[in-house]
């Protein structure tokens, strides 16, 4: 955030370090939002959500998936923030562990500080393309695992035959797997898996504000086995009353898959123009399939993240993201990439920073 | 939330049940969020929300009250329900504790259950007009006192004496008062009175959903002690990422003082036709001065609130909530009343209560 903060003070910096869409939402999600607003659609709704749009992400997991999900089971959250919010609160008890990857989003362990839960950190690297298998989990102590695929910061994304040895291992150990799959939908070689393909009993945490493009919505979704609907309905009633009404009657507009297609192809390309452009000057394990993230070592100039990223921006103006915000695993040797900006803006960071390192 | 559910069924019912206005925002919200969409904003906004509206109520303390707060010490927050996830979160560790009014709006105690904080329940009734005084707090060991006023479910409002007197006391304690002023605006007949009025390091939440008439906008605030702005910026960064964003340039419209005494005007109006249609039915000790309730004792017909509140959906279709969903302290043998209804239903609801009662 300090950097983010730097980032705006220098007015002709990259801004390689935003971890949100540039682009705009679905049209229909506009049409959905101006047709709400004529309606007066401007009080609370129940506080799972809309049924409407309930059933309408369950015809998406149909069409997307091909995965049949009761719309009962989907509850309509304020973005996935409050998701990892009511899904923690609703497993765990102060005390209880959940197993998260070392480098992960720095949420979820905020999350369970927030609650009294313990983060066992997983340390994954370059090996398992970072990705938690069942073999880094047989000695923990732990109530759930949380994973995210494609991850934020590494892009890398889950292979399928982990997913069901990941779903595998919960059911025979009796934890929870809670899955985050906000960044589905932006993913560029092969067709990304939910965790309930695999395992009807994990827990889903999805949302608008990436692949959909909807981030100032603040609207989400979880999908819970059949007997947490009615805790979770018990805690968010108390804990948010509802996700934003209006973002709830767009959000029906944003399943516009031809649309999402171009939204995919415009991310596949920068993610092409980055890699391409900073594989030479930094060490990228693997050319990542998903997300907008690349995590990149800067081993060869610097053991100190923080210090690089901060010299990157005020010498070359490239600002990027210090590993060191997304856990303790060697992330003083990484940073992160995203690349949320046009491609002639990823051109020009990747010449100002050869021309800075080599 | 089982009457909730039980009074959707019939198609009749009147609905006094209901915690949310039926009047639409002040035009200027529309205007405002029509702009925003035309304008795209889209996008997250600074985690303590846009400085446009930080500084549009600050505005709103110097023209309302006369009280002059500075822009940086408000914080924009999604609903009122998140302001006070993250005041609890700031201001107390595991196992402290919160003074809380027995009866009060029951998600105070469920943030303090689900953040492994103690609530301490300060037994009020009609001799202090359902106020917590300095006479209540002094054997007790807390953190934090948390008031409300207009208070949902009595109506009553803080006396100017006691709020000077509940800040002197915590000041000298050195503990946190925080004051829940969401139903400010919707008081009939004195002046309401901010605690900041009295003491510029009380913590004040307010929000959007009730005088402004925005409830599924998601949209309040937090007024903060300086020190505090840095702590909740990394909570509500880690748990909320931002308010939304269409909410909070809609918010900038809000703030329409000719609208917002129509819809004062309104409810006094519907308060008195409620109050004077059920104060011989029932007993009711004081009629109530804000927000948009009557909490009417119902022990001449019932000990059990839950039990009569069923009986009188079903026999008289009219809808209230039990008395037992605000606490335990003799909350039995009352009930709430909601006027959020118009004038010829409330009508309607004392005719029909008349005939099964009486």
């Amino acid at each position: 955030m300090d950097i983010l903060k730097k980032a705006r003070e220098i007015p002709d910096a990259v801004h390689l370090e935003i971890g949100e869409p540039d682009l705009e939402p679905p049209p229909e999600v506009i049409e959905r939002l101006n047709l709400a607003i004529a309606q007066k659609r401007f009080n609370y709704t129940p506080a799972l959500g809309l049924w409407e749009l309930r059933e309408r992400i369950a015809k998406h997991y149909w069409d997307y998936y091909k995965v049949d999900v009761n719309p009962s089971r989907i509850v309509i959250t304020t973005g996935t923030s409050s998701a990892f919010l009511v899904a923690y609160s609703m497993l765990m008890e102060v005390g209880d562990s959940v197993a998260l990857a070392d480098p992960s989003y720095p949420c979820y362990k905020n999350f369970a500080y927030l609650l009294g839960i313990k983060p066992v950190f997983v340390d994954v690297d370059e090996s398992t393309n970072y990705q938690i298998t069942p073999e880094h989990l047989w000695d923990k102590d732990i109530k759930a695992v949380h994973i995210s695929s494609p991850s934020n910061p590494t892009g890398t994304l889950y292979t399928e035959e982990n997913l069901r040895a990941l779903c595998e291992y919960c059911r025979e150990k009796d934890i929870y797997l809670i899955s985050d799959e906000i960044y589905h939908g932006l993913v560029y070689e092969r067709k990304e898996r939910t965790v309930l393909e695999f395992w009807d009993r994990a827990i889903v945490i999805n949302g608008f504000s990436k692949f959909f493009c909807m981030p100032g919505f603040r609207i989400g979704w979880m999908i819970l086995p059949e007997e947490l609907i009615r805790p979770a309905e018990i805690v968010m009633q108390n804990t948010y009353i509802c996700a934003p009404t209006l973002s709830q009657y767009s959000a029906l507009g944003a399943f516009d898959y031809e649309y999402l297609s171009k939204v995919r192809e415009t991310f596949r390309k920068r993610r092409d123009v980055l890699y391409e452009g900073i594989k030479d000057i930094f060490l990228v394990f693997a050319k990542p399939e998903g997300a907008f993230y690349i995590w990149a070592d800067i081993g060869r100039y610097s053991e100190d993240s923080y210090e690089f990223c901060m010299k990157v921006l005020k010498d070359a103006k490239v600002a990027i993201t210090p590993g060191v915000d997304f856990g303790k695993n060697k992330t003083n040797r990484f940073v992160r990439f995203a690349y949320t900006r046009k491609e002639e803006e990823l051109r020009l960071a990747v010449e100002r920073l050869k021309e800075y390192l080599t």
